[in-house]
């Protein structure tokens, strides 16, 4: 893995701070390489998407625009889209570009003030805080909502979700992540879908925070028959401020203005994000390439799980995943993974492993600064283990021997905290 | 001027078609040369910016996260923020990044929302899409709204705001945009800003949309103690996906999230786009260079001007506007200009210059494909008159040759039209 912080960009200030702190912990980053392991937060550049932000690349003019520039413009957002649809086998008109996953939550989750919906607004208990802080926001304005508890791995089952539904039958929006971003367990959408089909009820709108899933794994067909869908571009090698939003109908939205993206997002479009996208996904999202990316990140967390579990103070986040098979396998992404070490507070181990050169995390980057841990409380987990988790996530530059590295850094710190 | 739709950019499809069509009509553009007069709608890209966008330059790291790549993003993003508000000169800490105008503009509106406060929020009549659009879904929900009427020129003067607050004395927001997308009329914002203040009334926020403004007239200091004011990056020749929201004071924000830009902007925040941002503006918005690009703005428009009263068929909007000393002025941008051609549509005028290799506009291309002018009627302008209006726009790379080619082409169009 190269020095990341460093690839492809000038020497800058700063390079050397890391290493030089981690000089009297036994283990010094060599020559400041870095060892990034906190691709759920943001992902390394992709090549693919660097050529297709290459300055002056996209089409300048404005898409809306009716003459030559716009129209150019136009036409490449719409092969965007179409390259965008057909590496998540998804129809093109059911994408919509946003400004990133954020906003791709937002809009599905406002729709329902728009719509002035009397219908109770759902959401899983751990869900990420661009779901979680909005349905406080929402309740604040008088909306009734109500929580999907989640198990011990931070999944929504379709038992837990039945159980909402008894507790609320004036549900008629349920939103659910993919993939956890605390733990990559995986959320089966296509049987959430199938309980609220069989549920009796009215059509019940399932959005799904799928930023963790797309280009990671198969979210075809149909972001498993959610009603709607985000995904964020810089979580897959892509650059920020550009997502998509996937509708399998089309939405009324809050905020309008210039009605670009068929009135569901407002503003110019951004074109050239739109090309880098694309080319993220079709480096990433197309199946067979998702899906040797996933055997060998899956074999990769083989290897760091093993090491993990010789270690005699850690707890692998669920514990259902420490033993053999919980890699990746049905039930996690092999990108993302929780483990806590006892009486040390996540924080110090992510700040000790960052000195000697490793990015982690303490859970989601929105919300790193915060001490709390409500997705993990949420998971039932108690606070003190809570607060002791560290979450270890990979990408497309990960080797072996980073994984090899990360272990060798764990232990260090062990031996001084 | 270059050939502006292929500066920088491969060889494409599409190239050649516009000089095709245009060889029959006495003045072909040369080898297919464009020159590109809808720069309101989006500037051509400018160098500075482009290198700014350099893949890979920016660093990848999560703002949010505490990692060393977190923070040398989040140090990135403090800068660029630094730079910004060096070159419109006003506080760091009053600047938000957004992911564009619209979004700029839709905060502060739907921050009402938020606090659900029970004051009125009143518009400019002639205000972008951004603005009017939201009103209207703001009404929808049952907030109180009501409109800020606009001279012939699109302006909002003093003397109309007072009587619209006579009218609506539970005002609490006024949006007035300082220069008119349409005619580059400029509102007084410091006169409306006074005339709140004088008004006898509660506090009045005013919320200024400048994005036609910075980078091309002076907004300090202040915006001209506007309580908010919105900025896109793209009109003065940044990428799409970023703009600013200017706040004197912080905000409540509808949409939430990660807790980014302070609460006020949720969405892992586009480092890249910043820096390009503050690049463009370092270019564009630092008073000297603002003053030169306008003294040489306004001395082409005195030639366009010049040469569009000798067509008897043109008409200046407004007409005030045609007579000597109307090109910039303390009345208009230097920019924008709207004239109207009798008995041609102006969709019909502007696709024949396009053909021709001209790109003007009807009006803001966010409303392009609408017929209706919504704007120009709010102006007191007759409907049909309304529908003959064509928008010129111009730019740093516009040149004397450029306007009297322009004016060439209107000429052989009302040959044959």
């Amino acid at each position: 893995m190269a020095p990341a912080s460093s690839a492809g960009r000038p020497a800058g200030a700063g390079q050397a701070a890391g290493a030089g702190q981690a000089a009297g912990a036994g283990r010094p980053a060599e020559g400041g390489q870095r060892r990034y392991f906190d691709w759920a937060a943001s992902a390394e550049p992709d090549p693919a998407a660097l050529e297709a932000c290459l300055p002056g690349r996209a089409p300048f003019g404005n898409p809306s625009s009716q003459h030559r520039e716009g129209r150019e413009a136009r036409e490449a957002l719409e092969r965007a889209r179409e390259r965008c649809a057909a590496a998540l086998g998804v129809p093109a008109q059911s994408l919509f570009f946003t400004s990133g996953g954020t906003e791709a939550n937002c809009i599905p989750l406002y729709s329902a003030l728009a719509r002035q919906s009397a219908g109770r607004l759902l959401a899983g208990a751990a869900e990420h805080s661009s779901i979680g802080e909005n349905m406080k926001a929402l309740a604040r304005l008088g909306k009734k909502t109500g929580s999907i508890p989640v198990d011990r791995s931070g999944r929504a089952t379709p038992e837990l979700l039945r159980a909402a539904l008894e507790r609320h039958p004036d549900a008629r929006f349920a939103a659910v992540m993919a993939v956890s971003n605390e733990t990559g367990a995986i959320s089966d959408i296509a049987a959430l879908r199938a309980a609220l089909d069989d549920s009796g009820l009215p059509p019940v709108h399932l959005h799904c925070d799928a930023v963790q899933a797309a280009g990671k794994i198969p979210v075809a067909p149909g972001f498993w028959g959610a009603d709607s869908a985000s995904v964020s571009a810089h979580k897959i090698g892509g650059p920020r401020g550009i997502g998509l939003l996937y509708l399998r109908r089309p939405l009324e939205a809050l905020c309008l203005g210039g009605g670009q993206e068929r009135k569901v997002r407002a503003g110019t479009e951004n074109v050239a994000g739109a090309e880098a996208l694309a080319a993220c996904l079709e480096s990433r999202a197309a199946p067979e390439r998702l899906a040797a990316a996933a055997a060998e990140a899956s074999r990769r967390w083989g290897i760091l799980l093993g090491g993990l579990r010789k270690i005699e103070r850690c707890r692998i986040i669920p514990e259902e995943r420490g033993g053999p098979g919980g890699e990746g396998g049905p039930g996690f992404s092999p990108y993302i993974l929780q483990a806590a070490f006892r009486d040390i507070p996540g924080e110090v181990m992510a700040r000790a492993l960052d000195d000697l050169g490793f990015a982690v995390s303490t859970g989601a980057a929105c919300s790193s600064a915060s001490r709390e841990r409500p997705a993990l409380a949420a998971m039932g987990l108690d606070d003190a283990l809570a607060l002791e988790g560290i979450r270890v996530s990979q990408g497309w530059t990960t080797a072996d021997g980073d994984i090899e590295a990360l272990l060798g850094a764990v232990s260090e710190v062990l031996k001084f905290l």
